[in-house]
C-alpha cells in the first residue's frame, strides 16, 4: 500500500508510559502526523496531563484499557520490568488486528511476556529506537529524539510481514532506521554499547567519589568526567530493569570490561610504556566507529 | 601593580609546543592582549608554520634557545614526559627573571625537574588548566578552551609571591579561575577525575569491540557509547605520560574502580534489585556535582 507522505499510517495510537520515551514518541507521531489521534497513558497521575499540556498527546486516557481499546497502534513505553503487568492489563483490551510493539531495553523478557499475554488476533513487534539521554521524564521528551537513530525490531515467529511492513513505514516517518534482529541477537549488542556504558559510567561516578579528596576533584573535574558519566544521570529504574532482564550478556561484557581494566592496571603499575599501543588501538577504533557510525544521534 | 584590562601582563611570550594546549594559549594570549608578544616552538617542522598562519603566535623560532631567549614568560605546552628535556635545553637561554610554567596533565614530575633545572633567577610555577578536548594538535585549539575553567597552579618552595601574582593575573585574564594546590594533592586528585575516566574509556572501546558482535553491535551504538568513550579519542602519547608520572594515584583509582565495578557485577550476576540503589547513588552524586560546579566548560 502507497500512503502519502503526509497521510497517517495509523488512526489512533495508544502510548503507554510518557516519560522521555512515550513522550518523544507521542511529539514525534504528532509532528510527522503518522497517527491522526494519539491518546496516552501514564502510571503517575499528573504525568498524561503535562503531556497533554506539552503537545505529545491528543488525549489522555484514565487507564491502560482505555488507552488501549480502540488503538490501531499500541506502544508500551515504560521501564522493562513493568512491561508484563502491562501487557497482562491492556491484552483484554485491545482492538481485533491491532499492532503491538514497545520501546524497551532489553528484548528478549518482553518477547516472551508479549507472546503468553497477547491473543494471536494482537501482532506484537519488539522495538528499541538507540536514541536517548540522560534526562528522563516528559521533561525531556523531543520530538527529535529518533533522527537518524537506528530502530531495532524484533519480530516474532507469527510476525507477519503486512504488519511488518507498516512498522518499518513508522519508523522512517518518524525519521529512523528500522533493523530487523533476533531478541537474543540484540541483548548481546546492546550489553556491549549501552548497558555496559551506563554500568561503566556509575562506576566511575562512586568510585571517583569515594575517596576523601572528593571535594578538591570534584572542583577540578571539567568535560572529560561530565561527558564519561553523562550516562550515570539516566534513570535508575530503567538501569535496574536492563540488570535484570539483560544480566547474561552484561555480566560477560563486564568480565571483559574489568578484564580489560586489570591488565592496564598491571600495566600502569609496572611502569611499561607499551600501554601507549592500548590506548593508540582505543583511538583508532574510537575513530573508526566514528567515521562509520556516528551522525550525532 | 594594577593593569588596564587591556595592557600587556608580559611583554614576550614563549610557547614551547603548539598542539591543542599551547596552539590555544597563543590564541587566547593574543585575542585577550595578555602578551605583547608570542613567539612559538614545536619539535614538528611544520606546526610552528601552522600555528603562525592560525594566529596562534606572532613568530615561530627555530629551536627552544631562540624561543626562550628574550621571552619574560615561558609555558611549556608538551606533553609531560618531554618536559625534562626542554626544561634542560631552555635552561641556559632562559632570561634572568623569566616567569616558567608549563600545562602539563601531572605535576610531581615536572616540579621535580624544574627544580633540578632551572637556575633560580628563573622562577617556575607548574600550571595545569582543567580544559581538553579529545582532539589534539593545533588545528583544534581555540582561544575560548580555558573560558570558565579551574586553572591549577602549584607554586614551588622558592616561587616568590610578585611571580604567583603575575601568573594569577594572567589566568584570571584568560577567563580561567587560579587555584593554588600542591602537586602530590593535585596528582591525586586528577587521578580520580581525569585519568581514570581516561583508562575508563579506552578500556570501555576495548571491551565493547573485543565481542564477535561487534559489527553489528556499532551500528547500534548511539550517544551513550559516544560520550562514554570521547576521551579515549585523545592522545595515546598524552595517555602514556600521565600514565607513567602518576601511576600510584592512578592504580588507587583504578584499583577503587575495579572493586567498584566487581560488586555490581556479582549482584547483576546474582539478579540482585539492590543494584538500583547503586544507580540511584550515582546519579544523586553526578547530578549533585553538575549543580555545584559544571559550567559546559
Amino acid at each position: 500500500m502507497m500512503t502519502d507522505a503526509a497521510s497517517p499510517l495509523f488512526q489512533r495510537a495508544a502510548i503507554i508510559g510518557l516519560g522521555l520515551m512515550g513522550g518523544s514518541l507521542g511529539l514525534a507521531l504528532r509532528a510527522t502526523g503518522a497517527a491522526a489521534h494519539v491518546t496516552g497513558y501514564d502510571a503517575g497521575p499528573e504525568v498524561a496531563g503535562v503531556a497533554l499540556g506539552a503537545g505529545a498527546v491528543d488525549a489522555a486516557a484514565p487507564s491502560i484499557a482505555a488507552c488501549v481499546a480502540s488503538a490501531d497502534l499500541v506502544v508500551l513505553a515504560a521501564p522493562v520490568l513493568a512491561m508484563r503487568a502491562i501487557l497482562a492489563e491492556a491484552a483484554p483490551a485491545l482492538a481485533p488486528g491491532a499492532l503491538v510493539t514497545d520501546l524497551g531495553s532489553t528484548k528478549a523478557a518482553v518477547m516472551a511476556w508479549a507472546a503468553a499475554a497477547l491473543p494471536r488476533s494482537a501482532r506484537f513487534i519488539g522495538g528499541h529506537p538507540m536514541a536517548g539521554s540522560e534526562r528522563s521524564g516528559i521533561a525531556a521528551a523531543s520530538a527529535a529524539l529518533f533522527q537518524g537513530a537506528v530502530w531495532c525490531l524484533t519480530p516474532g515467529p507469527e510476525t507477519d510481514e503486512v504488519a511488518l511492513d507498516r512498522l518499518r513505514a513508522l519508523v522512517r516517518r518518524l525519521g529512523a532506521r528500522p533493523l530487523e534482529i533476533e531478541p537474543a541477537q540484540h541483548d548481546a549488542a546492546v550489553a556491549r554499547i549501552s548497558h555496559l556504558p551506563l554500568v561503566a559510567a556509575a562506576a566511575l561516578v562512586l568510585a571517583a567519589s569515594s575517596g576523601a579528596e572528593w571535594d578538591l576533584s570534584g572542583t577540578l573535574a571539567a568535560s572529560g568526567f561530565r561527558d564519561t558519566t553523562r550516562v550515570a544521570s539516566g534513570s535508575p529504574v530503567m538501569a535496574h530493569d536492563i540488570c535484570l532482564t539483560n544480566a547474561a550478556p552484561l555480566v560477560s561484557a563486564l568480565d571483559d570490561y574489568i578484564a580489560t581494566l586489570a591488565d592496564l592496571r598491571a600495566r600502569i603499575a609496572a611502569g611499561d610504556g607499551a600501554v601507549q599501543s592500548a590506548f593508540a588501538a582505543a583511538r583508532a577504533t574510537r575513530d573508526g566507529w566514528l567515521r562509520k557510525h556516528d551522525t550525532r544521534r
